[in-house]
């Protein structure tokens, strides 16, 4: 269900002009700082989501829940927040908030009080059916309190007639369409799974003899933890006391992980699916740098996500790496500009030339993806003002031709540059004296394969290709009219 | 379902020596400013519920929400929280929390996203099988958000397999025991009931053409609305453009009120069930002063529940009526004494005596009712101290010995000092030169009949006959292990 | 210095028609629960300002401060603020704010780090030369912080050339014209101060071996202390560990206390210069009896403030006294109405008429006095509107045709009714069947004296009489443009 | 006056060992949109002070204010704060706290309202006679509101008996000894100053034909205004609507501007006296790499600081750079460490290695400065447990023996590694296979000279050579008790 409201989070996006990861999840089983440990793991993720974070807890007796809009540093950061949240077994979770709007209901973990005790969940990813899921739940008397996709998932545990709270869990998981990389907390076990392809990651730690569910490993390293393994694609594995215990719900089939996590999304530190993703940046920007060099005196990132990509296309080229761009990174994502006549200054707010570096040179700018160009066009104006003799413009992945069903929060398609408009046209908008895009067979190839396998793609690339993994349910649904109340001031 | 987890509210109260009264309810169907008006309405209501209030609207296309903790003037005084709920139709509630820890989700009104559209509930009273049908809810799949009783209204409806929502609002009510005033709004309709003893209040006034519902008729004086009558008992009103219908779904039973609506809950200048509050407390101070008088030299109120009856019994009695003990109403119920020391200055913080009026005296002190009898010992001491030569102490009500299980908010039995004392040891306890209560029989008399009819008592007196009208199914039930997750800082 | 700025209070004033006290002052020397004591103190003063409450503490090396917009209540309930607060030594104040915008700046006490030690002032009153001081400070050099007059006073304290802090306290007070019953802290000493007419009052107190200092006796019963005497006229008072010292810096005058601490401002259980107020309002009513009697049915009160003296004129009428108007004290004084057509429905916010008590009769409304009449004319409508067959309005002190420039904040001249209309204007006005004012010799007959001594007053009486004690220096000048800067979020 | 009182911006440090700077100041005269420019000024300014932000302006009739505690973007983001600050003239102020706690009165612009009108002054610097002007105007009356050194420029001016403001200004800053670069708003006039060595910077910009003094050149680049010039030292410009007028108040001295502007402070993208800081840093790790090379694989620089110097050390080295340390922008400085067990986690909150870079590599880190060496400890364990074969340590400046006196946040002189530990002893404290700093005559000839000048350093160098170019008056001087109140809730 992909979710065409207006949400708060494009606003604090000055242009709309980036993709966002939805999720983080994280989860520890058996660990007597388990709260403070989620918390350190949440803030490990928190480029994966920056608009609200939660943490669920179990006590043996009693789960506790603090779940707030903001940072994970802002907000859990008090020992009062993390002493109210006792217990050895926590999971948590930050989040944009591309299905349901965002406000303190939708904030994950979700909770359900079952008949056989409570039942906490948190996810990364979107389903395609979830719409479809949810009205027939409703049909059938279900009361949702969120607008979340997620919540689904907690009404179908409750209905499902299994005795065993795991089978009910698999009974749930099945009816799912799309991608979900989940961690649950129920009374005595801690739970993840990931969707048949696996399109979202989920990895294994474990931290002092007890287990650790997280979706990249930045956030085992940020604890010490020790890296045991990826959740596989259709896995779901179950930790308790006894240990670690692994069930295969679905028809087996080929893992086709998301490839924005090594072009964007992941950690560059992280380790996803076996390949670190600073190294798999490098090679995206190696491989453009033999596909479209450039003749300049510098090679210039659009910082921070171009910066590994750069320093590969710098090495790759032999040309010098300098920080042409200047980011402020106090602007965070929540300045919201005060007048209108300032907010034309746009981009600056985040990125100032660093006009010793650019005047007089010629440079070749490396960003990891181009969606709706705004950004790009105002850097090019501000590296021309700053005195740079030649910009071109060097993008380390394909275009963007198709949106993102999976929980990446692309714009409309019609939004999308690349979706309607063809390099030449492209370059002229952004002013850039040349422009290209690695491509989609220099993709695979930076990630270590010969080239795209078109019967059976190691990647899900869909916003490239328009090769959806999965069916699209509720495509065709109209978006339902909200009749479900808006919370008060959050 | 009596609750006995700790809420805030007794901490409040300073000694936990008075009755409280759950909720109170408002509605208004068709009105251009509905939310205002139902702000105001509330406010008017204020009397019954101070721990936190709400108002659902909506707007022929959504329903808007605003659930706060506070008082009604200051949650909903601000232009911008009425302007967010829009529309015509609207329903609003005040509450303490008996059933359900004072948090942000058990605030009401409820809401749930039906089949067929959104359904609200306000509710004024308590279930006496509330616990037994949640837990047959959580049984079938049902996934409660709040820890209410009343959520368990929406869960019957949502599972009704009826067509239409009223009957579908009949076949959940049908399902109740206990005490229940409701006004619930839908897309189309606004619904009010009340339960087959009529054991809570509910009347119905009209504005300009358009009908409301609300607890007591001082809420349709402050918006200038007109009374037009009492709902009955079991009865069920539907208000839609067309006017208004009237539902009887259960078997017919004579009415059979609160009498502490009279004795202590609602505002002297309501009227409910056709006779004035005022006129009744000063009928209830008359009566005691025929059965209990007292050689005294000033009549003086406990401020500010003990007036009316204080007039009345000083009228009957022919002695000056003064304002002894002066009330500080800045205190509100939210003052919180600093340090224990200071704590055992207790009662003072807001009630002082008027030495000059009391110095050299005796005395009568009216109050309207004995709960745990903490309050009255330090009134008597207060009088003392100020130079009282004799204090004599007269409720204007029978002694209270058994707990309630609609809707107020009573202490344990044991904690009730006329369960515990017989009236010579009260009075030591007091401390008073003599006490006496209101008869069973002046109780009814001063309500105008003869006396209490003991085949069909004609109100609902359980506190002091420990006859309760409904069936009490939960009461053997254990109060649940919280395993639903506590709501964070609201 | 009167100051005609718009203030957050006037707005909180529906009509802006009642008089107000500007503050109370209370401060404690040598007792370990210091602040905690000194916080009820003020919450016994709440009726003397709403807006803002403040104390002060010393522990022997440090000051500490609180000070808060709202009530005492609200913010001096938590152990952690009073905790904050050590030390033996207090003062405190609650306040309105005529004399300044109500910003955390203006709140008081106010203090000052001297060369000699720290010192913190609290004023009830008004200087009628503060803006000519302010401004000769100011042109020496000084630097003003507030925009409060009392703020002068550390100014001129600070300068004074004198080594000793009682000194310097001495040359400052000895330059200041108007109103002020001042309580200070220094390193060493809890200081009381009247001005020479003793306008505003101040009691001395003790508790436990340990000195108060209070606005009204009803701030000693509160914590249980003993009332020792007044603070005469032109007094200060020194209080250090050995004891109380007084100082009679000014020539001598006779007492001349503002009037109107009886007819409205203090609160009916203090003693006020010997006498009960209580009692003093209840002789108003009898008086007022006696002068303009009325064939009524029934006695009303204007609630809170007109009680007292509807029960003396009741008493001496022999006519039975009723509460005709209930008034909901859960509005306090914030309640600020949502939309303008709700605007309309004005007064019953804070009133409401029992109808059962006036319907069909003829009736008295009894209030303290009369300052723009526009709750007068709501009022009398609303009687009306509830039945009334006649209503007739009295008013317990004389018409008010002169403002205060001595701490109680008056409309402008135009906009007190009696200043504009005569008795027969008024009347039509209101609306009432009848209207008259206590005589001026009525007051001083009910307050204990044969009449008004016109040669030498016995009260300061200029809002009847036009007459002002003390010289009003600042009169002629304008009021200074706001250079000042504008405190932020408060 | 260096303060030793602990301040709220220490504990946010989670180790102490970062230099910080108090300040950044902005102003700008005659732009309708004086307070927006303003903000984003501060915002590009944003890393010279994290703890608090103010703006006042000057409407023309009034001055108004909004000071608030956090970043810039939280504070002046919302168009009601920007509506409140009316006028076209307006000074702005970012702030660490080294002198007066953080506490709402000390936050920066400071205000006062003179006899000719109100002036405001933004400081950045340090006073070194602080403590001393501040004792003898106690000691002739004057009333502090706040604890910072910057008040006592109010004072100087408010006392000066110079009819014109420009001349009391001129009064004021002869008396000063230490560190200033001011901003100040009149009525009529915008001012900035620099201290007679110009050891804080200061320059001049211009935007649509209006004047703008910065701190730094990149807050005129935010706002495309230009730059004009650098205030120099020892000048005072007075900015009117006739344009700009040079003051010289001081006898002439050769400038000395603070080196570690170069070093650490300023922005990379600024341009500081003519030269460009990320050229200056650059050269800074040229010269490093040339005083002392390493035989590694990788150059690493610590983020964000060291890149810039580490770029200049690669290319010098021909040795590849890499991002070995990824940072998380995160936790900003706000984080606060939950739990004891937790907290020994320690720097990984804000760095994590990036292990692929890492491991099995000989790797060279390059930071700006080593100051307690807390971090590098840390950061070098971390760089062993990623992998590194051998960890190599480089300084791009010499060691710091000294503490700062104007206006730099240094711990104290037993807690800078450098002051009491040789290059072994550092080298065996940090862990790492060598380390090496640069040295001094490498400092000054990174910097376009061909050494240290010894007679005439060309930069205030004191943190190296313990030389201080101005007296230090208040050295001796006891910090103060501190007898002044305590802000409320901030």
């Amino acid at each position: 269900m992909h979710d065409a409201l207006p949400s708060a989070s494009r606003d604090l996006d000055l242009d709309g002009d980036t993709l966002r990861e939805e999720c983080g999840v994280f989860g520890i089983f058996g660990h007597p700082d388990a709260a403070a440990i989620t918390a350190l793991g949440l803030h490990a993720l928190q480029h994966r989501g920056q608009e609200a974070a939660g943490i669920v807890t179990f006590d043996g007796a009693r789960f506790h829940a603090e779940r707030k809009l903001g940072l994970v540093g802002d907000s859990f950061s008090s020992r009062e927040v993390i002493e109210r949240l006792t217990g050895a077994n926590a999971i948590g979770h930050v989040r944009y908030s591309t299905t349901g709007e965002t406000v303190m209901r939708n904030v994950q973990p979700l909770f359900a009080e079952l008949d056989a005790g409570g039942f906490a969940v948190a996810h990364n990813g979107n389903l395609t059916n979830g719409l479809t899921l949810r009205r027939e739940l409703i049909r059938e008397g279900a009361i949702c309190q969120s607008t979340t996709d997620t919540e689904v998932i907690l009404h179908l545990l409750a209905r499902s007639r299994k005795p065993r709270i795991v089978e009910r869990f698999l009974d749930a998981i099945r009816a799912l369409e799309g991608a979900f990389a989940l961690v649950c907390l129920s009374n005595k076990k801690l739970i993840g799974a990931r969707d048949p392809y696996g399109i979202r990651p989920l990895v294994i730690g474990e931290l002092d003899g007890r287990y650790i569910l997280a979706s990249e490993t930045c956030a085992l390293d940020i604890i010490g933890a020790r890296f045991v393994r990826d959740v596989e694609n259709g896995e779901v594995v179950v930790i308790t006391e006894g240990g670690i215990e692994s069930l295969r719900p679905f028809p087996a089939v080929p893992e086709r992980p998301c490839v924005f996590e090594y072009i964007y999304f992941a950690r560059p530190d992280s380790i996803v699916n076996g390949k670190s993703v600073y190294e798999a940046r490098k090679n995206l920007g190696a491989q453009l740098a033999a596909e479209s060099p450039a003749e300049v005196d510098v090679v210039v990132p659009v910082p921070d996500s171009g910066v590994p990509a750069a320093i590969g296309y710098a090495q790759a080229a032999c040309v010098p790496f300098e920080m042409g761009i200047i980011r402020n990174h106090y602007v965070g994502r929540t300045f919201i500009q005060p007048t209108q006549s300032v907010r034309e200054l746009g981009v600056r707010m985040k990125h100032s030339a660093n006009r010793g570096v650019i005047a007089g040179k010629r440079i070749v700018l490396i960003d990891d993806s181009l969606v709706r160009g705004t950004t790009s066009v105002k850097i090019v104006r501000m590296m021309r003002e700053a005195g740079a003799k030649e910009v071109h413009f060097r993008i380390a992945s394909p275009p963007i031709k198709h949106p993102d069903f999976y929980g990446i929060d692309t714009p409309e398609r019609e939004k999308l540059l690349a979706a309607t408009h063809d390099l030449e046209a492209m370059r002229a908008y952004i002013g850039a004296d040349s422009l290209a895009f690695l491509s989609i067979d220099g993709l695979y190839r930076a990630l270590g394969f010969a080239g795209r396998n078109a019967e059976r793609p190691q990647f899900t690339d869909h916003c490239f290709t328009g090769e959806y993994p999965t069916g699209l349910t509720d495509l065709g649904i109209e978006t339902p009219k909200r009749l479900s109340i808006l919370a008060e001031a959050d």
